[in-house]
């Protein structure tokens, strides 16, 4: 099986990661960079640690998952990192032909990847490389430009804008994985499933990403060195409501009245989701903590409930239930956020126009997480319809897949997402002859034949396996 | 056996933790916040990671109990470190209805739930987590209790009376698994073992509790940032120097001429513990060298040998074995700083004014844990004596406890606790009647039926399960 | 087995230990100390998480060697950091009698340190941890060696001499792997391998390595706050280029196109060694991030093609592959050096002057490091040579060893070493006398009977134990 499978990979992945990498080079030695103001480099570390450690780890609970879920997610984030990068500094390209370059460009576009490491967690265990990284470069894509639009035409803060990620970041996963897993999703993955050990490991990710919370949060608070850190007490208690909130939960809605490791992990940051995104109007520890104790509940709840649910009745697979992990707690965040803000309203006028503007705001990132993530997955999926048939459903021990021949679509689809901004920052004309003659020809994406879901054999090698031996070079 | 105790850890302790969870956001609610002044956001996580990651992965060690070992010292952190938080405000919560909420706050607060988490390392595996929350409450209210008296009778530093908690942990974590733990624990624990992953994970923990030692000691040094740099250098001489002796001590000490990880574990932080007693005395590293020499000395012979002298003699079955970990080389420390503060006075007077004083603040920090320890411990036992009869000592596999029926006398002790101290917070009346009311009829803390030590299995959903199948749900 | 060869351990190692720590805290004790400038803590952290806890999971990859790869890290670090503070001292400790302690010299001897971790690498589990401890202590005092001349004669930098030392640990360990394990080293080890849970945790290591490698680069960039955070910039884009670049070689070299965890591992830090080496003259992104592009290919290729070839053609067993991780991305990154410095020279004059300076640089690091390790391995070889018959070609499980019997030579060679250094530091002649008259007399290094590589039942108490069990005891 995984032999045959594996030429795909390699005839695949590496031409596709060698001709970013070697693109954002060019783009970054053709640009010439601006260097900015001071930031903090712990809070970079923080942030960073997060990206890395927490999701990654956080990703390793199937129990013959964790290579992937671990090492994937560094890919990822190495070049979604760059990319997001150039397209935050897309403005500045076109007219000044200058990327700039410092600690909070750094961060922000760390932020920008970890939307894009929240959609990916829908589709763990169901896809290949090849298919994150074009993923995650269309979600950053995607949420870049709702970031641009909020900031441009809505006046939001930075930090507001930035913290849709959960929102939209889940929204697009969802999508994704509801149109691209369509069949096959409705009987249980036979490797879906963790032990002690895996589950210990994903512990670890939560822990790290439940740690360092405040600091993600208030790492583009710049109001004043007295506003970040409240922001960070105020977080920090939010995410200790959170937890002991998830762990009662969890308890009542066990049919066994036990804990389930898995779901505590997954809720306990839940409050640090919904306190980000209502982070600019929270200024009471209370407020942050009864957001906190309800965004618990609603992600427990959905966790335990809406996930099956959302399985048997729309065949929507979820695997790492960013829906309740993600989606329901921004939703809350952004609710509270609207609740607080007109609260504090005296003039009825106003508070009405910030509620429209507001609402806006969700619509604008609501619709365009939701176009893009179904866009992307139908697209692929009805030019890949003629091609359906010999190849794409495929039974590997009981479990149907229709993903495995969309690579190609996808490929095309995204390389025409990637012309279409090389084209605004090069407007020569130069790169979208180039490209466009390439896509016509480009066939190299060869469909994986054979798979098997939540499995490191299918990537890596596995095994006790002496790793130095002459045979296994 | 599992599911019959489940519905009691469902019926307990989700009431517990939403009315302990409310009665927090109300509190906070209620009471005016006032913030205070700067302090580095970057020690704070150091501190955090030390007591949610350091602490929490020590105790992953027991093969079958990682999971409890990681996340209920989580929920014990996230709990103890609200009611800390406000217990430190008592006086300005009486007089002023104020909390003082900064960085210092939450830094000071996490590191009273430091206290009870050593505490916890003496019952670990042998407890629910019904008893831990209460357990973990008290502790906190008789370490602050200890640290207010130190404080305005003794007029001793904020970082003096906060590092007692060794002291003061070990003791009362040694007494209560004394008391309660009295029968049943002199034959071993069948599930009381570790294997390489586990002894792995619980060495991550303790290399994070080894790495950011030194900022722990150095987060409350205030006197001037070359104080706190030089102590920061002190302390990881004196840790350097412990991880060294505590491998001499171990491969010493060892039948087979061999080293214990668990052991060395336990010992290589003995300094950073012994240092932290007597760091405003330490002005030399040399000083800091030898307190971390003789400090893994006691902690590794203490380990060894001291543990299972304990359970053959006095029935005291002290799982992370807190006394010759945190108890012997905190007496150490003290010591330390006796003799050390003595040296450098060139009055006798003077001297043995301070020697009185020194020696009353051990006095009153081992009484007030001692007997905080044991009456918690035998005012439970002699209610409950009537009860015993049917229902206490259960052989669970050969293992017998006395322990499991009393969790109703314990709730109803410790509500006692709070109940005195929400009277002084709230001097109403109003408080105390409806405690009182509910104290008599609370009948809702149903024992649990059948125990198994050391075993996740007892609370959590665990084993090759598939977590999210329809029939989990 | 195991029994027979304890005995050994516990006549060795712990005297061995107990010798150095009492002699550290003499060292320290007698001389004064003088503290200095602030330096900050948030990045000592950070250099002191990679060092204990990124080298240590690091080496935790051969699936029954864990607790000596995180173990026996943490040991070999606490003794060679205290160690390095004293010999970077002592042109200080020979003209005034004094150690300078401070951050600052805690983050240099940290440095320093992790040369000594590198070149442990290429001898991971072929040794026995007093080996471990003596091979550390010449590294360190090679290395120091080394940076003195470059610092003294050549004019270097400190960063510049300090980033040598990928290229030195490298060389050093691979001459003393080399020469120490010449015989047997042709045939596998059965126990060299890994699996799914001893990957992870390596993963885990190599993470951290990786995202606080920005703070190991730039805590000694001391320009302006703003270079230190540019240099964090570039070293960030460098290892993200690495870690794409390590998944395309290690996909394209795989003969079943997967991927390979630990080759993964290995290779995505090479871009951060390369700039590291280079830091002072990378001024653009693109600068680095070519580097970091070269070096992984450099370090993926070397680790998958070179380190067999060197097994079969040489009989150098390298385990961690540290010619290829950090051997040849420092030579790559001294030959950027090189040619970006020449590059910006206008006068061809002072490009030659420069690159003969430079070449110099390398050199001098290659011949001490070569020199040193082959002295060191050899000299031991050739008094060892007569004893070698009756007990040094061991045949364990069909595995070879021919080390076993040289720790007395090695003892005898490196308290020579030490001899010459104290004799410099406490120029009276009493300690020359004193370790002379020790040394002849010295005989208690007995040598390992039986060994078994890659196993920690050699030297740890494992398996399912009961670990407190008065039996154990």
């Amino acid at each position: 099986m995984a032999p045959k499978y594996a030429p795909s990979l390699r005839s695949c992945l590496a031409p596709l990661l060698l001709f970013l990498q070697t693109g954002f080079i060019v783009i970054y030695a053709y640009l010439t960079i601006i260097k900015a103001y001071y930031f903090s480099l712990a809070e970079f570390m923080d942030v960073n640690v997060m990206v890395i450690l927490g999701f990654g780890f956080l990703c390793t609970f199937p129990v013959r998952y964790g290579f992937s879920g671990s090492g994937f997610n560094l890919l990822v984030a190495a070049i979604a990192t760059q990319w997001a990068i150039i397209l935050n500094n897309i403005e500045s390209l076109y007219y000044r032909r200058k990327i700039r370059l410092d600690m909070e460009s750094l961060v922000v576009a760390e932020l920008c990847t970890a939307s894009a490491l929240v959609s990916i967690g829908a589709m763990l265990g169901k896809t290949n490389p090849v298919q994150l990284i074009l993923i995650s470069l269309l979600e950053v894509s995607g949420f870049i430009l709702n970031k641009w639009l909020l900031q441009s035409f809505l006046k939001l803060q930075l930090v507001n804008s930035i913290m849709m990620l959960h929102i939209f970041g889940a929204l697009f996963g969802l999508m994704l994985t509801w149109i691209v897993c369509w069949k096959g999703s409705e009987e249980p993955f036979e490797k879906e499933r963790s032990d002690r050990k895996s589950g210990l490991f994903s512990m670890l990710g939560a822990v790290f990403l439940w740690m360092f919370w405040p600091s993600f949060i208030s790492v583009l608070v710049h109001d004043s060195p007295e506003r970040k850190l409240w922001v960070v007490c105020s977080t920090y208690l939010a995410l200790a409501v959170s937890a002991v909130v998830a762990v009662v939960v969890s308890v009542l809605s066990s049919p066994k009245g036990k804990l389930n490791l898995i779901h505590m992990q997954s809720c306990i940051f839940a409050g640090g989701v919904a306190v980000g995104v209502s982070i600019s109007v929270v200024h009471q520890p209370w407020e942050a903590m009864t957001i906190g104790f309800v965004a618990a509940i609603v992600s427990a709840i959905g966790f335990r409930y809406l996930k099956s649910h959302m399985l048997l009745a729309f065949h929507c697979h979820d695997t790492c239930a960013i829906l309740s992990t993600h989606g329901l707690p921004g939703l809350l965040g952004w609710l509270a956020h609207l609740l607080l803000q007109i609260k504090d309203y005296d003039d009825p006028t106003m508070a009405i126009r910030f509620a429209v503007f507001h609402i806006c705001t969700l619509l604008i990132t609501i619709t365009l997480s939701l176009s893009m993530g179904i866009t992307t997955g139908r697209l692929s999926l009805c030019q890949g319809f003629h091609y359906q048939q010999p190849c794409t459903i495929i039974k590997v021990d009981n479990v149907v897949f229709t993903f495995s021949t969309l690579d190609k679509h996808w490929c095309i689809l995204s390389l025409f997402y990637m012309v279409a901004i090389c084209t605004i920052v090069f407007p020569n004309g130069f790169f979208m002859s180039l490209f466009k003659g390439l896509l016509l020809k480009w066939n190299f994406w060869r469909p994986p034949q054979h798979n098997k879901c939540f499995d490191d054999q299918a990537f890596w090698e596995v095994g006790n396996q002496y790793y130095i031996l002459p045979f296994t070079m």
